[in-house]
């Protein structure tokens, strides 16, 4: 994306945002937070106010370097990423995904992000809460599914982010676990052709928020991400659910430097 | 909080509000209004409008310690409790809870907050009312059940806080009393587990607002909480409810120094 | 409410507004207006501009002489009643009950009203209208509750006003006039426990708004109320309910000179 | 309407605006466009902005004669109509009925219009569209039937127009010819006692907007036009009807001089 | 629409707009974006805001001549059309169709619009995205439906574009393909008849969007356009529908130096 973005930009902000290396946010947790059960996963979306546009563009980087400045300050508690909203989501131009052992922690950095010079320019568009478990289905799976559940993602970069919340109805959860195994067993029958491709995190958020479940996707083929959730609308599990999407959230996963790259213009 | 908070905050600050005895909220009849039946809760939700990020942190502080003043001059009337949002909850930066014998003296208390020049600050994003009764079911409950739901909640901070509006549907009040204490008792079963890490308070809404009940809740521990929730989405009367949060309000319980350190950032 | 607030008015504020006789709204056919089937009466509810809490104290009372002329210039077509809903409804600051002859008859005062220096600080936050009817089940009624419906609510100040609107859904309105007679009893029948305490008054709005009808109630007593509202919950008859509220409407009932002096600190 | 508002205005305005002709919009083809089928029907809906209350009285009227510029520049394509709403609806300040042979007439009209200088102060609060088509069941009806249709309403003025949006469930369109003829013969007969005193026009939008139908009425008999909904709300065909109103639209239709002196105050 | 809107343009404006070549956007791809499966598609909704009226015509130019840059810049990698949607769609002034084989590429083109001195203007109404794929029952239809559908549309201009967004519900999804199949063939021979003269394109969006599908349609004949959409609500197909429209989106297609002259004004 920079290079096209580079077009338009100057050779000063080029130095300004472009040279800073990124910021260490890969801190000592953040393996354990992005991997482990028991851990908060916030999704705070946030769209730039009307002054955003008028600043000129020193005082945008100025106040994007004060973003870096706060990012770098929570990163020893929060692993923090970051994706560009605008020009895919309505209403939404940047997104934080935010883990934390605890939500106070995530707390302090929203508070502290809304309180910085940067923060100033942010309108709250939506913050949705979930929680990593333990996965609560597959150890009931056939142990050939376990094995095709087991290898990662293709390695590569996957630039597209998607996060979908999902609310189930009553019916499902008064189901008993043996049924909703067996649903959740064609739901990931149907899924496995897209296991390579399509990255999946889960969400628990039942009392956290107006939610059961946040899913979340990362692809570099779209496509793929689309059959996928096809998929999914096929099997019978898909008809105890009350609510999918609104929003569906889709942006692009960026780096800090090449966020503030885009912001700076 | 204070001491992550603190790292940005000016000496100066410190001294005009962390070294300011935490208002006597406590007055004479604060135990009564929160334990009592027949009180009136007030749930009373805002956001700081834009100007507030704008002013400097004097004006800031001097706004909060009129906020301070407010909350003192009617102490006597309402008991109030304060929770910061902002960081956890879309669109909403702070919540009072008001207990009042009468709704008047709570619209008395919230008149002269937005009446004040920190209320100036404040759009109102919401407001439930409530009223606490005696236990509707419990006399119908077996005694050792009686027994399990005596003891509080283990002692100790319970910072964050949860609300969760709920209404029933028409066929939930059309059904006979029986039938709804024999749900109402599994209810009380699978939520029995959570009953000392949880703590709970029910209000009655029905014509004082569009909803049947406000449910609050106090917790160290979110993981229980969701957990509880996810026990009462399972249990046979949970299908007689058609609006569950919508919205589901979460922050922190603060004092009032506490709070005004957060705002005065 | 005056004791209270006046703590903060200055003497001059007082006197300029406390000592101002109520204007004559009772004028010669408000009791006819109020009490007679055929009226049109209109809710109409604001809220204040964030200029308004900018403008000083002298300023404030100048724009509320301008909206008592007004409702003096109207009273003789238009019966007009002032609640204040700040404090204790979402986003409504005050609310004009208007019943009037003609519909044209409340619009010019609407008009008036919103044109005048008070007028271009209100937004319009809702508009409901109904008109008033012959009661179109009590005279199926068994002669006892006839009876029982006669006498007027207990005397006395009734300090809270709230407005429910209601759709009924398509089943109930294709239900034979037996069946809803029926149905009727068994609602007023549940209801006339808290005849005395609670006064109420029917509008029906078919046609001129998105509902059926408008409930219209004041109390001193709000405990009734709600346990009034919990028994039509109840019966047979709120099964064929589509829209209860959404919005439910709660303020308190004030005199001119009354509301003049909460809206001019 | 005059003598009432009247009694505010300075005479100037009389002069400016009171003996203003009423600009020709009766030209050439309005009557066509108001009788024949293939005509579409647009209602648009504005708010006036913040700004246009504190323009002083000779800009606003200096505007308004904008506004009859650019009507009269539109009537040789366009049948205008004018309605006020503020004061009878939420949210809605003016309203425009616009016929025209083609969509893309009133597009321009409307074009032109927001772009003027009267436009400027403009919000749309919304739009809707629907075609004129023959009747669909008439030519089922029996002669008597056909017969009571045939007289147009009674004349004299109508100040009241009602705007209702019909969004039909997918039962209704699935069910034969036959069924849905007898059922609208149904509803003819329950509508055919309000046809002397509420005239009627029917608007097909399925395609264009988000609608069925869009259904017009003028009275100058409130209470008869709610008879006539209430009427409507027993028929079977109703249990068919998905949506009716939201928003229902409400004001009164005034010349264009008399919307300009109720806008120039 | 030029002759009209030329009547109030002065001269110097046409010579800066009307006299411009349009931009080359039929640039290399464009053909094949257009035609083949696995490109995105984008709708793209915006307002202006309440500045751009304030702009004087020279600045108005100004900016639209950086739209034009815009749009010239991307030309190589998005095909992009333009719609006027002002006058017709409630709170939409203008919208972008773009298709590019990369949403990466569409989001880079927004992102510029958005930061141009003309998007600075510009309020984001809407953003919807589906995939263009190969038709999915139309080899299982008999030949000669297959022949009828082969002819495109009449040639000649098609200004009315009208775009559905549509939701299926979990039933449809579990019907299998055979019976999908046979409701989609009875779909098909509804809509022939509307196939000369209402040209039509499908995207899939499930998961990229709130939605299953975006339907787009171009006419020159909106009546057509309104009878085919009656005949999709009357097939059995319809009644597996949970969502169409909301919004609704209606305009006139629009070259470049259309749009530009059209918004100078």
């Amino acid at each position: 994306m920079r290079s096209s973005m580079g077009t338009f930009m100057p050779v000063v902000l080029l130095a300004l945002i472009g040279l800073v290396p990124a910021p260490a946010v890969e801190a000592a947790d953040r393996d354990k937070l992005l991997s482990e059960p028991g851990v908060y996963g916030t999704f705070a979306v946030f769209t730039l106010d009307e002054d955003w546009a008028k600043e000129d563009q020193a005082t945008r980087i100025a106040h994007l370097t004060v973003l870096r400045g706060v990012v770098e300050q929570h990163r020893e508690h929060v692993a923090i990423d970051l994706y560009l909203m605008r020009g895919l989501s309505d209403h939404a131009d940047l997104m934080f995904r935010v883990h934390a052992a605890e939500l106070r922690e995530t707390q302090k950095f929203l508070l502290d992000l809304q309180s910085s010079l940067f923060g100033k320019h942010l309108k709250t568009a939506g913050i949705m809460h979930g929680l990593t478990k333990k996965a609560n289905y597959v150890p009931g799976f056939p142990d050939q599914m376990k094995a095709d559940l087991k290898p990662a993602s293709e390695p590569g970069p996957k630039p597209y982010a998607i996060v979908i919340p999902i609310r189930k109805n009553a019916d499902w959860w008064t189901l008993d676990q043996d049924k909703r195994l067996a649903m959740m067993k064609e739901h990931t029958e149907a899924a496995l052709p897209y296991h390579k491709t399509v990255k999946r995190k889960l969400y628990h958020s039942s009392g956290l928020d107006d939610l059961d479940f946040i899913t979340y996707f990362e692809t570099s083929k779209l496509e793929d991400f689309h059959s996928l959730i096809l998929s999914m609308e096929k099997v019978k599990e898909f008809q105890y659910t009350r609510r999918f999407g609104h929003p569906t959230l889709i942006g692009t996963a960026m780096s800090l430097p090449e966020l503030m790259e885009a912001l700076a213009q």
